[in-house]
């Protein structure tokens, strides 16, 4: 008998025991056991009935994962049961313009795996194996959850072409702002978060970032201050506010790159005149491709990016409606893992 | 005795002679004899009086012009009396921010000749000879006036990226819409301009553009029928309106460049979540630098612009007034040129 966490109306998840064991991997597919899921910015929208039209529920929502392989389908190359991986949670048809122009991950018919089909809210999880991402066995599964957060902090960083040495505004320090943040440092960026819960600031810090709080501070005058004059070689914009798109672009210099990471669902008034005046730039950042991936994993495994400090809370699956409720309240924790159970250690080889 | 146009206030332009002949160029001036100069957009909005809290009245516009040099000032090496030239209108400080990093266009405390200096609508006009930018002798000095323009379609070209093959999408068929349009077609590209003006289209179907009215057409589902369901690579906005943001946003394909070419003085709602979501980039592009002149001079010069055919009337000084009228209906001109006089022929050497 296995757990699963099920999404079936608008606030309203639960966790039962799925009716029947699942059918083996077919071909190019494995059977996984997750061992870790994360909750993230997205399935709290789902959570609160604001996809209901996308999501096909009931829906097992998740696509922060690690965990390791339990059955490899016919066809599969490479893996084995017990191997430690997390998922690149994209399908795409391979024929629509957007990947024949090589952009895979924003085809026009992409699968996300977790909120278009089932996700990882459960004990066995069958998902391409072409999704599989490999894992160090040294890397702790819980830490490893957090590597598809990283993997959008790493395609973020690199579509705004961040360089050594320049100046960075990150707005937003939630778990993908502070990712963002911890990236672009790594990089060799001289990085500031504006961020108004105090508890995200004081997470923050601890991670070696600076902070300021945009309902004290005034952050333009702030940037030029530190930019002498100047203003800061890249936003990102990762708070989803009217207020911090203003922001973003209000402490740019002259040719600076505004990176948007946040959803704004409906149009927002924007300061189209800097753009012009200043010859900004906007560019927009979605998912990741498997380089990130890549590249998340190896800066996760070195610590460069300390995962565990971004763990707020481990809970069992029988507790995930809490966890969800626990982060609608925003500020008070970071990332909150859904722990999937035992059996991923007894899924050891 | 000399003549000059002022703008005194709103709506209101005199022509008058000089009191005084000009005093002779200083230490890196030349004096020119201005042979035709354009009216543009910003010379409108200064008409209207919009800029009347940056320009100092009485106040000399102009800033599209030809001419030759007349007088030539201590410390001028390589220009000569009788040299047919233009004049790329910017004086920077050469030691803020922006000038340090390369952009003297965007010079925080850039000095815009005919703006915030006096231009060109006078029949002797000094200027730094820093600023001349030389005319091939074969170039007819009516054509020579619009190389400023194209030397702004040759930088919106350029910001852009635009290479050959491309599908590009002009909203906004007024003369720096129609000069982006040519400009990007000599490049190879395959264009589309959007124009309401049945005039304006009427002009550039006869210099081999195509045209679209988004009176009449639906412009996104043209592009769509046109690409194959990609969506246009490049967008240039110039139209300044709200509907023709949201145009430029929605033709493009996923990673699709919009070019913001035209002034939007006040915030816009702008679908931000398309740029999310396709990975667009917006690039803000502003006036031009030395080897956009220089590209435009050619392009003029080699007929691959064919500026004559945007010349909709040439007036003499004294109907500069009613040449402005003229030009804010609109959709019934193109380019107005004013014709400062015979002194330009006089002048030749």
């Amino acid at each position: 008998m296995t757990l699963a966490v099920h999404y079936t109306a608008a606030r309203t998840l639960t966790t039962a025991a799925a009716p029947a064991d699942p059918p083996a991997p077919g071909p190019g597919e494995v059977e996984l056991a997750p061992a870790y899921v994360g909750i993230c910015g997205t399935d709290l929208h789902v959570f609160h009935g604001d996809m209901d039209a996308r999501v096909a529920r009931p829906a097992v929502l998740g696509h922060e994962m690690s965990g390791r392989i339990l059955r490899v389908g016919p066809d599969v190359e490479g893996w084995r049961p017990g191997d430690a991986v997390t998922v690149m949670p994209l399908r795409w048809d391979g024929t629509c313009p957007a990947c024949r122009a090589g952009h895979r991950h924003i085809c026009h018919d992409l699968d996300f795996i977790g909120i278009d089909s089932p996700g990882a809210l459960q004990q066995r999880w069958t998902v391409p194996a072409a999704a599989l991402v490999r894992l160090p066995d040294t890397l702790p599964l819980d830490q490893a959850a957090l590597v598809e957060p990283t993997a959008v902090a790493v395609h973020d960083v690199g579509r705004a072409g961040v360089r050594a040495g320049e100046s960075i505004v990150v707005v937003g320090g939630g778990p993908v702002g502070v990712l963002i943040a911890l990236v672009a440092a790594s990089a060799g960026a001289d990085v500031r978060v504006v961020e108004p819960s105090a508890h995200r600031r004081e997470l923050a810090g601890e991670l070696g970032l600076t902070t300021w709080d945009p309902a004290t501070a005034d952050v333009p005058a702030q940037v030029w201050e530190w930019t002498g004059g100047a203003g800061a070689d890249v936003a990102f914009e990762v708070s989803g506010a009217a207020a911090g798109m203003d922001t973003a672009v209000e402490v740019l210099r002259v040719r600076g790159r505004l990176c948007l990471v946040a959803i704004h669902p409906r149009p927002r008034e924007v300061d189209l005149h800097r753009f012009f005046w200043r010859e900004l730039t906007l560019v927009g950042a979605r998912l990741y491709d498997r380089a990130d991936f890549e590249t998340a994993v190896g800066l996760v495994a070195a610590g460069t990016v300390p995962t565990r400090r971004l763990i707020s809370r481990v809970v069992p699956m029988t507790e995930a409606a809490s966890a969800f409720a626990a982060l609608e309240d925003g500020g008070h924790v970071m990332k909150i893992l859904v722990d999937c159970g035992d059996n991923t250690r007894e899924a050891r080889p």
